[in-house]
């Protein structure tokens, strides 16, 4: 655990992840705030908003500057002036993530960044390694919205890239409470990063439809869908019910694509349209009963790493 | 913990699974020996074979006969007669699955029998607790073989049985290592279950191309299949890719039906066809590299026990 808290200076290996709609300056403030890792979610955001998330949530870090991280979506179209936005504001974590980590991380780290990866595979693992990453992050079946395609899961996923990098290992997927940070820890993780769990805090800037809707899922309500497009998990509503027919139905990755249109993701997380808007959750939803504030979680994940 | 090692009267909470076509007599006696609940798995013979296995493993236990197990999948036509087996022979521990706890719960509670029910959902694990059984084993998305339909993993799974229950909480699925078991216990299990790990050892009745093939397999390489029908978890092969092809075509459950046909996990696991038979095993798989002896397993298991 010691190599991931020295290189990051910081005292909980805890990452608040970066997620569309949800993270942003404020979410990603209030975590850096209480000393762990706070991450704006840019694959939401244009540049000039990415800008203004960024600037804020440095208005808002009373201490723990360099504990503000910001989640590029490699795929997004604008990446590299997204990139420039956060350099100039001298983000110090980068952490990269649907795309190839040869691409930008020689880049970012001859400018000094911190760079992690996301990885759903110990090969991709070993590639984000020789690619010169800091630390992966390793994520499992279990985790909420974009997940990889060979559905291994965090018990699994963790001790396989463990085995496989000498990096620092940071595990996602199904981490939501103490016991799962525990259990993280047990696998080998050096870390752990949390993210529907922070979805359902004051500061997320989640519809406050989709946070009731998460308090009240029952256990076993989200669902791995749209394996032929980009696979997502998703939290059982008429939407995420009507890709499942059509996929049990044998639908073609076109078909999907066209039902998912446009701006669903917006529409489902950001304005609360539960019917008709994705809702990109974990399966750690079931266990999830409560809005809190960041500095309550904290306080809560605090009692893992006591004895 | 140690509840369940007291109503079990063992040491290591651990449970060597049953399973079809791998654990007969020899690897359930040689886990009794051990020190852990070895068991016999029923669903793949009929009474008579069941009867011999018994008696086998009974003369092979050299103490710790209340060590020994079986596994009833509640499905099988014979049920009965099998049960009735196991009484006469003075088996201790029936593990059921594949069926309702309220089925033959209280009749083997009125015979003095421990009764460990498999389920794979909290409201399930509800349900065996209001059946009267003295343990549940809950298992996760990654097991192996037959699995549940809302696809929870051990991570997540484990917890929300654990609040929803007061009674000893086995954990499955996923678990095949010293640090599985640790994270197992950190996630609130009281026991673990263990399936895969004891297939690919000297006692089990796996033929030996099929140990070759989880020994060779890479990590990501099983997946959950007929799901339409009975989800499954099968090593990659000829047959997985021929079911994996007709369900993305969108197959009915028939058509599942009759491309599984009969005898195939016979054909895959005790006979080692590896292109024409069913591979039951979990994703712990991509983890297993050699074939040990059982005593050497629990030798290394034991490690999750100390400081």
């Amino acid at each position: 655990m010691n190599k991931f808290r020295e290189l990051f200076n910081l005292d909980l290996p805890i990452i608040q992840a970066g997620m569309v709609w949800c993270s942003g300056a404020k979410l990603a403030a209030a975590s850096a705030n209480e000393g762990i890792i706070g991450t704006i979610g840019a694959g939401s955001m244009n540049k000039e908003l990415l800008d203004k998330h960024i600037l804020k949530a440095q208005n808002l870090i009373s201490k723990n500057n360099h504990l503000l991280a910001v989640n590029f979506p490699l795929l997004y179209h604008d990446i590299e002036a997204q990139l420039k936005v956060a350099l100039d504001r001298g983000i110090k974590i980068f952490i990269t993530s649907a795309g190839s980590p040869n691409k930008y991380t020689k880049f970012l780290k001859d400018e000094g960044r911190l760079v992690i990866h996301v990885c759903s595979s110990a090969r991709l693992a070993k590639k984000c390694e020789n690619a010169g990453v800091d630390a992966v992050v390793a994520e499992g079946f279990e985790a909420g919205g974009h997940n990889g395609r060979n559905e291994t899961t965090t018990m699994v996923l963790i001790p396989e890239v463990v085995n496989n990098v000498n990096i620092p290992v940071i595990a996602a997927g199904g981490i939501g409470q103490a016991s799962q940070i525990r259990a993280a820890h047990a696998l080998g993780a050096s870390a752990v990063q949390i993210g529907s769990r922070f979805v359902v805090t004051e500061e997320s800037s989640a519809h406050h439809e989709f946070k009731n809707a998460i308090i009240n899922a029952s256990p076993g309500m989200t669902k791995l869908l749209m394996k032929k497009y980009i696979p997502v998990r998703l939290l059982e509503n008429k939407f995420s019910k009507d890709i499942q027919e059509l996929e049990s139905a044998g639908a073609s990755k076109e078909e999907l694509k066209t039902l998912l249109g446009k701006q669903r993701a917006k529409r489902g997380m950001l304005d609360g349209d539960l019917d008709q808007g994705e809702l990109e959750i974990g399966q750690v939803s079931g266990l999830i009963n409560n809005i809190k504030t960041v500095k309550e979680l904290v306080q809560e994940f605090r009692l893992a790493y006591q004895e």
